[in-house]
Formats: structure tokens, sequence, C-alpha cells
């Protein structure tokens, strides 16, 4: 019996591919296709690694571990990276109403992005989430307002821009150079600061940073916290005292292709020395990094074909299960769920019907015919979060898989569900 | 009283935008935002037009609109369109559903796309469609036998690829050339066609092709016509007497910004010219061309922004809402709904936590202030179909007008429909 093992949490028995121990086969012919499937195993190692190696270099400084939500927001995986102490950091009312539901509490919560409404903020204050990210001089004296509506002091960190540049593999995912929507201009960040130290109804509990995704060395880590470092004297140098938390934000690379990871005890070693003697808490935002190898897109393959010289594998996931490789044209390994020993290049893609829906070009991939079950690598994280309906496709299945045993998360969605919420009958009103 | 026409279908009075006769603020204020609002009496003219046209151009040859219900498949958007007699193009069992929901019957209905899967095949045949676009040889096997086990005989037409080149703004909209996923290359077609003549339980019914999206001029229809007419000749030379459907496919134009529109008169004379007498029945398949100009997704500012040298409008609507301008890098004008003197060049960005989330970059905008109305215009096709949940943010409501009267066509997400399929108790399947 041949046994290898793929990354970890996946491996082949005989030529047939395996989450921790369960068949995939098995998974598709119990839930069907297309599914997403997630090791539990696999993020708690991932989880562990990176918590073991933050406590091995910062045994002295708090550090909490904030999974940013809007890389994988299904319950089960929350409730798993929940039940190994990890707190979130959510972007919208929707991710907060999800951290609630997977059993966070208020204080695991960090609130970030660009365009909170009143009415998120109202709700993340009645939360009593830890503190709010603020990425604007508008949104600060937008939390006053609503604090003061509600008579509350809300804890607030100033998502500073550090300016540095990213080197990433698609423009979308850099977040922390200049000109760019996210976070207030360094040159701007002790105005802004000092005016949230005088707000009666914000407390300023700290800095954050966040300089984009998919880095795998120390140095823009390192640039960018000196800038945080400088501004955080300066603030305590004016008599601003409250400031308790640096949040490094995200961003930790993962292996799609051939990429290096992020090197993960470099990384903690970097922040140990760069908060040495700070006299503050660190708090990590990391999505991608935990949940991205976890995962598979689970597809069986429709159709083979031959047009203009080139193969086509047509399978039954499509760009509306999985818009990554279109949007960000990004790189996904593709496995047979059974070996196969032929090879073939071919365009893998979906039933949608534009030529935009692909999940690899020019691929040399086995030579699966109909039938045959693939395996979309790396597909843990932006996955189905940003899965849709176009051409009327409901929504794939989410499968969690714990050791032997594997359970629906998510059930597939039914054609019914597709118009649940439009009106068979239109009510008019008049102007 | 100032007014002026915008569009068709959309005018200012006194400064405020107005959709037929109701205001854009007065939608806003009800339904809130973001919301697509579609103009039932746009989508009317739009289809009256075109068929106005082939009247004039073809008033012997039998002809069908078949809206491509991919491009808008809102059930108001889909009745409106059925009541003035109009058919659907479907490509899944998803918009089959939606066409019966709808009100179309089962000879409305043409099936197209490349991935049918074996159910959806046999939910068409039990539907009793019109035809099947066929798209390959092995999906042609596949119809076979799925009628041969419901004991029918299925209607199809080969969607023939007449690997023409059409300039298209993106290369994902192209679909008619050599080497895409779509239709069956033109030298195989005959070979195709003489094997589904061969079929007991497939009657070969006609041809199809689909060019494109976006496509302004004639010529390219020209001259895929011309190649499907030689082989239609040939077919029937070689004593294949049952094809009686030339099926035209989509692609006509619209104008998001200052393209040219499509020429409808030219093109049904076009049209004309080519089919005279060849004994055919004639099918279009529009789908943009119809809905695109008659909506608009209606979003709120929360905040301005000035960071790096750039100014930013941050709505909240984002990329989830209406992703066509970071995945297309698609244009869409942006109006203020309440106009506004002053002007800035701003980038209009929306809530979502990636650099990616845009509806334009460095665009000459009103310059609205937080609380304003936005109207992203021309986004009645593609829009509210590929929305997302991206960042657990609920998909927007969809709005229809009808004179001076609107009804909410498909309610709003709330936060309790984010997670209704998923468990919140797992159930546990050992291997």
């Amino acid at each position: 019996m041949g046994e290898s093992v793929l990354t970890s949490g996946f491996s082949r028995v005989d030529g047939a591919m395996f989450v921790e121990g369960v068949p995939l086969e098995r998974i598709a012919e119990a839930v069907g296709t297309p599914t997403y499937v997630y090791s539990a195993g696999r993020i708690r190692e991932q989880y562990r690694r990176l918590e073991s190696a933050l406590m091995a270099a910062l045994p002295d400084v708090p550090h909490r571990i904030h999974f940013s939500v809007k890389a994988n927001s299904n319950l089960a995986v929350l409730r798993t990276l929940q039940e190994l102490g990890a707190g979130v950091d959510i972007v919208s009312a929707g991710e907060l109403f999800r951290a609630r539901e997977a059993g966070f509490g208020g204080a695991d919560v960090v609130f970030s992005g660009v365009g909170k409404t009143a009415d998120e903020l109202a709700q993340a204050l009645a939360g009593k989430v830890l503190f709010i990210n603020v990425e604007s001089e508008g949104e600060l004296l937008l939390v006053e307002q609503v604090a003061a509506e509600h008579g509350v002091v809300a804890p607030v960190t100033l998502r500073v821009n550090p300016e540095v540049t990213v080197e990433s593999p698609h423009e979308y995912i850099r977040t922390g150079e200049k000109g760019h929507k996210f976070g207030i201009p360094y040159d701007d960040a002790e105005h802004v600061a000092m005016i949230a130290h005088a707000l009666p109804h914000v407390q300023l509990v700290g800095l954050d940073m966040h300089i984009g995704s998919q880095i795998a060395v120390w140095e823009p880590y390192s640039s960018a916290l000196t800038r945080l470092k400088t501004l955080l004297a300066s603030l305590r140098a004016q008599g601003v005292n409250t400031l308790k938390w640096l949040d490094i934000g995200g961003g930790l690379a993962v292996t799609y292709d051939d990429e290096a990871p992020a090197d993960v005890e470099r990384f903690a070693r970097g922040v140990a020395e760069a908060v040495r003697g700070l006299d503050v808490s660190i708090v990590l935002e990391p999505g991608r990094f935990l949940v991205a190898e976890s995962g598979v897109l689970l597809a069986r393959v429709l159709y083979r074909k031959r047009s203009g010289g080139k193969e086509y594998i047509i399978t039954d996931a499509g760009m509306n299960d999985l818009v990554r490789p279109s949007h960000y044209q990004a790189y996904h390994r593709i496995d047979a769920v059974q070996d196969v020993g032929e090879r073939v290049v071919a365009d893998v893609v979906g039933p949608v019907c534009e030529s935009g829906d692909f999940l690899a070009l020019a691929r040399d991939m086995p030579a699966v015919e109909p039938g045959d079950l693939l395996a979309v690598q790396t597909a843990g994280a932006y996955g189905f979060v940003m899965s849709s309906n176009y051409n009327s496709r409901p929504k794939p299945a989410e499968v969690l898989v714990e050791g032997d045993r594997f359970a629906v998360a998510t059930e597939r969605e039914r054609l019914e569900d597709l118009v649940r919420l439009e009106r068979a009958h239109l009510q008019w009103r008049s102007v």
C-alpha cells in the first residue's frame, strides 16, 4: 500500500487523495460537488505554529492572534479557531454577527475597515469590542458621535498607513503603500491621534497597521514597525498615556505554487526585537496564513474538449465558486483525486458562460476524464467567501474534516434559495 | 423648474435624479442603500427598439428574441420581458428554475452553456425546452443518453465557433475566437452534426453561434453568418432536412462611457440580407443590450478622505455589490443623485477590505460629501447577478420602477440570511 503526504493534512493512499483520514471520493459521494473541504487539523497546526513561535520569542509580551474573518467566515472554521483561543479581526456587521454565532466574546473582536457605517459602529460598541481600528479622521468623528449617543467611551486604535512598499503577487492585495484607500497617512497620524486623545467619548488605546498580503520576508514589517514606534514615542511624549495595543496586522505568506512561505520564527523574533521595552500588548491579524492551506475545492470533470489546438477540461466548479484565478490571475494547484498516469496541457474551465471562467490556463494536468474528481488546492482562504450566484448557480457546500470523520458545515444551496428574497407579487408604492 | 433627460428613463428635475417618475432619493429613504434600481419602461423601450427593427427588416422571417438571463435574472425583470413576448436563453438549472417562476413556458427557453450536467439536461428535457445549444461532442453524446433514459427525442442545435475575431473591451467577453472554451470548432462542426443527425434520441434542429459581447458593428456578425450558412447548406446537401433554427446569439453593444451603441437597424438589415431564402427561423440572444442601461446602483457616500496626494470617496457599495470595475476594469459613469456644483478628481471606493474594491479610479467626480447619494450608471446587466457576500456583506436590494411607482423586487439580505445554510451543530459522519 503506497502512502505519501502531500501538504500537511492531505495525503495519498494507493493513489487516492485523503483529507486527514477521509477520502475525498467519499465526501464527493456523500455531499456532491463542487464542495469546499477544510481540514480542522491543518487549521490547528497552523495556528499552533504561529502561537508557538510567538510564545518562544515573546514570553513576556502579551499578544493575541485575531483571525481575519474575511479570509474564511465559515462558522465551523471560526469555532475551530475560537476553541484554540484565537480572537477575530472583523470588517463588517456581518462578520460581527458571525463571530458572535461562533462563540467569540466582545473582547475577542477588533473591528477594521475603511467604510464602517454608523449602524455598524453602534453594533460594535454595544457588543463591547476590544477596539475599533479607525481608518480616517471622518470615521473618528463618527465614532465619537455614535459613542456619545450611546453614552459610552469607544476604545479605538488608529490604523496608520506606514507607506512601505511590499512585493505582492497582485496589486489588489497591496494595502500599505502611499496612495491606497487604507489607513491614515503617516504624516497626518499624529494630528488625528491628538484629536482622538481630546475627544470625550473616544479613548485612543493603540496603533494599528496592515501592510499587505502574501509577505514572506521580515523587512517590510520592520520598516513599518519602526515608523509606528516613532509615532508611539511622540504621542507618549505629548502625554497620550492610554496607548497599550500595537496591532501589527496580517499578511503572512502561504504557498500556492512554489513561493516561499512566511518564516514564522523569523517574524516572531523580529516582532520581539521591535517591541522590546515598549510596554504594549501585541495583536496580529492573520487570515490567509491560518486557513488557506487547510482547504481544497472538490470538483468533478464534466467534459473534455479540444478546440483551436487547445485541450479543455470542463469542471462543475466555476468562477462563481472560486473567483481567484479569474479575478487575481491567482495560481491554484489542481490535483486529480485519484492518480492518473497520463498528463495533458489543458485549460481547466468552469461551466459559467464567459471566457474569464477558468481555474487554470495552459496547465500541465493529469489527463482526467469526465466523472473524475479534481482537488483545487490552497482554497481555504478567499474561496467560499468570495463565491457568488453568477449564472444562477447555487453556492457550493462546505465540509469540515476532523480525523476520520467529516461533517457538512454549510449545506449546498438549492434552487429555491436563489429566489427566496425575491417577491413573487410586487407591492407598488406611489411617489 | 429645470428638467433634463439623461439617458432614456432617467432625468433630472431641479437637480435631483429621477428614474421615470420616481426620485432616487425617495427610493434610498424607503429601501436603503446600496440598491439596484431598474426602469421597467427603459427595458420595454429597448426590447421594442430591437423588435421593431427586426419586424421592419424581417417581415417574412419568423424570429424570436430570447433574453440572456445571465445578464439580469431578477424575476420582476424577467416578467417584464415575458409580458413583451420575449423568450429566454438560459445557461443553468438555476436559470431554468427562474424562467419558469417568471412565467416562461418550455418553448420559450433555449439552453446554452459549456458545462451542462446530466441532471440539468434531464430538467431541460422534462421542461420541453425549444432546443438545447450543444457545445461539444461529449455533450451531444450525453444528451443522447439522457434523452434515451427519458424516452424522448431531444431538439438540439449545435453551437458552432465561427472563429471570427471581435474587438471587445475585455478579453473575458470575447467568445467566438479560435481557442476559446465555447462552441464546436468550425472544422469539426460538420462531423459532429452528422453524428447528431444519426443519433436516435436527438434531432438536430439548427445551428447556433455567439461571437462575443459589446459589439457595435455589423461586420463580425456577417463573417460569422457566412460560415454558418456554408455549413447549413452543406448539411442540407447531405440530407439533414431538420434544420429550422438559426440562433445568432447576442452581443449587441450598449453605451457605458462614450462607446457607440449597436446600430440595431443596421444589424436587423444585415440579418435580413444574410438569411434571405434560407428557410430558417431566427433566434437572437441579447442580454446586456436589453437591460444594462435600465439600471443604476444607488449608493451613499460614507466618508471623504485624502491620502498620498489622492482624494477618496468611500461609499456603502463595494465590489461585492458591483464587481465589474474591479473584475473587468469596466467603466461605469457615476453621478451625484443631487447636483453638486464643485468637482474633484477622486477614487470612488467601497468598504471592502482590499485595494481592488473600487467603483472608479482617478475619476472627475461631483464633490459629494458623506450622506450624499450616488448613482452608478449602466448597472442593469452583470450587476446584481455577479454580487457576492464577500466581507460577510448582505446582498443589496433590487427595486423596479414603473412610471411614478416603485416596488421592492428583491429584499435586502439580513445578517441571519448569511448563515442560514450553515449548521450550528455539526453532524459528524465516520468513514
